[in-house]
């Protein structure tokens, strides 16, 4: 199996065709998509490309925001985004800052996914896209169109937080073209004993495998995975990774 | 960056030399481990080795493992070995029979890291390496002694379930010759803005991309990441993965 990035990417604003300038790029570092083909893209480039963008400046906090800014000692308009794009505060410490969101995906990261990394000007911020998986679909579409594939996935990832174990790891938050859990459950293990609870978040080690190549400093937003086999009859979406809260023993996190 | 599957090792006995089995099995499948490789290794492998296997019907149950097995509804003799083998239980799940814990190393994870898959017999099962890190450390040696090399990373993997997300991933367990996180704290970014609180788990994201080419019924319990550029001047270990559980808001889980 092999990580390969697309390097070299142009600077990517609203509207682009994100799917044709990956195709071009690919193409023109010799590293043209190929039926099989996993394109991990991260989730700064389709925000840019569909104007997920924000100017702090530009934002109006609620009264909401202003007291929690005041609480955690951030900007009551950054607060207001964060607000804005989740469904409820899961965890907070106001010591460091930090607030963990559930966003209205259901995702569970810190600040709603919202951050200024990789993005000119001071001011602007990205949030996630609004639908991912529709995101990962339409680019999916675009490129077997143009390329006369007939077996693509598409994983859209970001960047998140854990419990319990330092350093974040790229995760899936946009899937099309596979499902992003591999069911072992059923199956004999090499000794012939059926498995009974394995159940495997390819499409999170998948974007764990893209960061690799990715980093956070080389201009690099783009990469294929090629070489894993994928079961392309079991499609499935981002929500398929979000653990139904009742089952999860550590969804209310602490307020420090 | 390409990973690489060592296809076809023999099964692993109690006292086997694990490294020099990986070094003949690599040589014997024309991918020869050369300087820059990161090997990844299963805990089954390791724990196989090290003796950290046991039969379940040679465990005698203490009252307090008599106690909670009646309130789980699981085998007390099981029960008896996720206490010894942890510090302490994080969460619990009584109608599903699931125990999170903290391991003696500081890893949460179900059932202490205890599992029987992918081990001969019923009755067996397979318990976390004493120390992983110097186990990884251990299999550096020998390789670099056989091998000429001069850089090689060891990373030791298990696969754990995460809160709030479907499906386990493979995570670091145990770590040599590199550090498992990647900090950009104080780099620029792309535009030139200064990242201040990335930090990469890259050990955790080369355990899930080594997952990919070894999955759970292909009998790989090694594989070859090739061509990731680590800096082998910061080396760490697997407790610079845990976090401080003062700083983890997610560290106390619920008794359902």
């Amino acid at each position: 199996m092999s990580i390969i990035p697309i390097n070299n990417l142009p600077e990517i604003a609203p509207n682009d065709n994100l799917a044709q300038l990956i195709i071009e790029q690919s193409d023109c570092e010799g590293i043209k998509i190929i039926d099989g083909d996993i394109l991990v893209i991260t989730q700064k480039l389709i925000s840019k490309s569909e104007s997920r963008t924000k100017k702090l400046s530009e934002v109006i906090p609620s009264p909401k925001a202003e007291i929690l800014s005041e609480k955690i000692n951030r900007d009551p308009k950054f607060i207001e985004l964060i607000l804005s794009e989740s469904i409820r505060i899961v965890a907070m410490d106001t010591k460091r800052g930090l607030i963990i969101t559930e966003t209205n995906h259901g995702f569970i990261c810190a600040n709603s996914g919202i951050d200024s990394s990789n993005i000119l000007g001071d001011d602007e911020v990205s949030l996630l896209p609004i639908n991912p998986d529709l995101s990962a679909s339409k680019i999916r579409e675009t490129i077997l169109e143009q390329t006369n594939s007939t077996n693509l996935g598409v994983i859209i990832t970001d960047t998140f937080g854990r419990a319990w174990r330092n350093g974040q790891t790229n995760v899936c938050i946009g899937i099309a073209g596979l499902h992003p859990i591999k069911n072992y459950k059923g199956l004999s293990d090499d000794y012939g004993s059926i498995l009974t609870s394995t159940e495997i978040a390819i499409a999170d080690e998948i974007a764990s495998a893209s960061e690799l190549v990715m980093g956070k400093t080389n201009r690099v937003g783009a990469a294929i995975v090629r070489g894993y086999n994928f079961d392309n009859t079991q499609i499935g979406d981002s929500s398929d990774l979000i653990r139904d809260s009742a089952q999860d023993l550590f969804n209310k996190g602490e307020f420090l």
